[in-house]
């Protein structure tokens, strides 16, 4: 396993980590400050911006842009709506080109409004993700699938485990070709008492790895996750299996903390993130 | 499947979904009235009680007690503590004979306190599980296994999926006797990609099903869940499932609901239950 400590361009920062309250300017300038290797902009930082002038600062900066977040929820109740998620989507795969990002990250969504079908939404996912996969590959970006804990399946995501989102990959890319990957946060899959195997599975389509902490006492599900250390997963054990499974790939901060870390100055969120990227993932 | 309309005696009521805001002698008188077939007492409305006037109270009912609520968590950071909680649970298990229930209900609990360690905590459910199931047959009570939702795996089930449960299972009755079950609740289940597979797999070792629903908006993961019919899960479907699978038991109705059902007076919660399991169940 690669050691981090001292080694903070091993790590990238998504940039939802700092709640959205610096401008993109100056986040990119203060993530390359603090040495980290890379960044994962979200689009409404990018969106109605100059995406060029984005994507150079990001260039000039020496930053990887790891994954570009995140995509329009896919389940829809019209077919005029599920067309417009796609397209949505395909505008975001177009833009993740000109920054240059590593992947395009899917959060799926869930149930469709007033819908209780799990199982059509699941079909509505997989019928856009054949559709992302191809103008992927037009654009030169990778398809990342990143399933969401359990806990999201209603509003935010109906893919909920590595199983899930490998079994698509199979069924979209039977022959393993590498331009549909998945994305592994440790707050989604933590809990699973298949992990080993899941991630063993996931072999050579990892284009991902994000940490953060679950926090023992939640207060909100989304938005209350807690800084690395400060919780209750063994991020060590897992960005080994994550390693062993061949992921090379920068390790990706990403933390929703409402009431705690986006209060903070971004100065200090960054550079705690750095000390505990080096002394407890 | 079995058709609801008009036969609660098929629906059962676990207490919790009445807040425990009344007496257990109220709350069976109540149960009884409105004509269900059974109940499901916790522990904290029995023990130190006349459990023996409250068995006898039940039986003249003609309520059948489907399961007795629930077990110490299992998971300790000590010998002492852990042995204490196995023991705690033996008691429980004792008193669950005299109840005449069908069922022990296994809730496992979640990590020790400070523990990052799941897998020494299912190693420790699984040895607590093995001697439970030695009392419980010495007494007559089955173990029944509860895979709780991904969500608690930190504070209050480290077992949570049908398959895990069903692996122990296997483990500790490779012969597939029937005195260790598993316990289902739509609101742990519904979210699963694996659903209508794992449910098979439980073919005739289903020992209870619990019903409620899954609010879209969920203000909080412990203590606001839904009347059935007021969510997202497909009731029916799953139903329909538990049933193909042998499952020939009440449909158990369990709702955590602080701010909403518990404040109500219980004959009104009753009287939708009843409509609500003739209805959307």
């Amino acid at each position: 396993m690669r050691d981090l400590k001292g080694h903070p361009e091993l790590c990238a920062i998504n940039t939802a980590t700092l709640g959205f309250t610096a401008r993109i300017d100056k986040v990119i300038d203060a993530v390359a400050r603090h040495g980290f290797g890379g960044i994962a902009p979200w689009r409404r930082e990018v969106e109605g911006q100059d995406i060029k002038a984005i994507a150079r600062q990001i260039r000039d900066a020496k930053l990887k842009v790891t994954g570009y977040c995140r995509s329009s929820f896919i389940p829809a109740t019209t077919v005029e709506e599920f067309r417009a998620n796609v397209a949505a989507n395909k505008k975001a795969v177009a833009d993740a080109a000109i920054l240059g990002a590593e992947s395009f990250v899917m959060v799926v969504g869930g149930l469709a409004q007033g819908s209780k079908d799990l199982t059509a939404a699941r079909r509505q996912v997989a019928e856009a993700t054949a559709e992302l996969l191809a103008h992927g590959k037009a654009h030169g970006v990778k398809i990342a699938l990143e399933p969401l804990h359990p806990v999201y399946a209603a509003d935010r995501s109906c893919l909920s485990t590595i199983d899930e989102a490998l079994d698509l990959c199979d069924r979209l890319v039977p022959d393993g070709e590498d331009m549909l990957g998945i994305c592994l946060d440790v707050y989604h899959i933590w809990w699973d008492p298949a992990l080993a195997r899941a991630i063993e599975r996931a072999r050579g389509r990892i284009t991902g790895f994000h940490v953060c902490d679950w926090l023992r006492v939640t207060k909100d599900v989304l938005n209350d996750r807690g800084m690395m250390g400060d919780g209750v997963i063994d991020i060590p054990a897992i960005r080994g299996m994550v390693e062993k499974a061949h992921y090379d790939g920068l390790v990706e901060v990403e933390i929703f903390s409402a009431a705690d870390w986006w209060t903070r100055p971004i100065e200090d969120t960054l550079r705690v993130c750095k000390e505990r990227l080096a002394t407890v993932c």
